[in-house]
């Protein structure tokens, strides 16, 4: 299993993955799951990746082969919008996932992907768009300005309190980073190196990129820290009427 | 969907269920999930219900009937253990699900049910087990005090942080309800009433059940109360290293 967590803000984009591959109990790899793509001066793309990593690593060979120029098949290059940049990863996906459909039914194994893409073309807003299986998307908005990938459930109820469009860049880090050890402490599919990227409005770079593993001591501290706060919070809940 | 929890500490028992059921998001109902059966007055049993509705009415239906006396079948009367009172429910489930098996393979409907059963019989500790729709169970521990049902991920981090056995009571019930706030918050497939029981060793009864809409002061108190520290905790986390 996967976590991947991206968050939109006002000052830009955070990005968060962690690094573990589950295939079956006894067969836990690791591998990156955060891209960078900066194919011209004017723009910036990150994807984050989740399910059938045979899927997800074919997706990146194309997406560079795109870049090489081979063929007359669009890429990251030609794009003019984000939303073309999701289009167009949507329909390298199922393209892939098309070609191997019959072999995966025979064998009963999910080929499918979920993304998240983000990033800024100049001249305009960063966007932040979950990719779907089948290749269509969605985006974050100013509602709901995070997006997740794969165990999302245990680190969501912290992002449902805190995340708005107004948190600052690295309030935004390290509330993915809360999120993070929420699902690692409650799930072992997620598990270090943490993956981290800050991305500022219209730097059409990362300011900030870390990778954390298990014994880094910022993510033991926001760990400790958090759990320190729960602990306390917890003491200071309201009495029922019969304690009183 | 459905949440329901259990606790067991040294003190006795914390049970809570929610009180929705979505069988498509057209068709919502609210019902009890939580079931208390006192069949003498050496035992106080309790069963929390996830899965087939028709499953666990039927169940109930026929507890009750055993209860009765009608035919030679034990029941949660004739029991010496209350591991025994788990695999007795655990048969009678499977006796239900197998009668349907056919029918529901055409449909594709999943007959499943899974349960949570404890309480207390006189002289012998209190007890808490998970009863799998296959009709095994398992039981609550002191390194895992805690078992759920149905949307368990979004409230389980707190449990993960707060649980154990030396927790008091009315700490148990307040976690109980800090663990409902979250999944509540994050799908919609839980909701109230919560039903919420708090069983002292010993006691052979509730000390207090409240069923708590989702006006209910103390609900919406405990909900207030976290928010706001989770936001305060947050504030204080460590700095990154650029900030300081």
């Amino acid at each position: 299993m996967t976590y991947c967590l991206a968050i939109k803000m006002n000052e830009g984009l955070v990005f968060a993955a962690d690094s573990r591959i589950v295939a079956g109990i006894d067969n836990v790899t690791t591998h990156r799951k955060l891209y960078t793509f900066r194919p011209a001066t004017d723009r910036f793309l990150v994807l984050l990746t989740s399910g059938n990593l045979g899927t997800t690593q074919e997706l990146l060979d194309l997406v560079g082969r795109d870049l090489d120029g081979v063929g007359e098949r669009p890429s990251l290059r030609t794009v003019n919008y984000m939303f073309e940049a999701a289009r167009y990863i949507g329909q390298s996906l199922i393209g892939i996932e098309q070609g191997y459909d019959a072999a995966f039914r025979r064998s009963g194994i999910n080929g499918g992907a979920t993304l998240i893409l983000g990033g800024q073309i100049a001249g305009r807003p960063p966007e932040l768009y979950l990719i779907y299986p089948e290749g269509n998307y969605v985006a974050a908005t100013d509602e709901t300005p995070f997006l997740q990938l794969g165990e999302f459930k245990y680190g969501k109820p912290i992002l449902t309190r805190v995340a708005v469009p107004a948190l600052s860049l690295n309030d935004a880090a390290r509330l993915a980073l809360v999120s993070f050890d929420a699902a690692m402490k409650s799930n072992l599919a997620v598990g270090p190196p943490i993956e981290l990227g800050i991305y500022p409005r219209d730097a059409l770079q990362f300011s900030h990129r870390l990778t954390l593993d298990a014994e880094a001591p910022l993510l033991r501290q926001i760990s400790a820290d958090w759990h320190t706060a729960m602990l306390g919070a917890f003491q200071h809940l309201s009495r029922f009427e019969w304690e009183q």
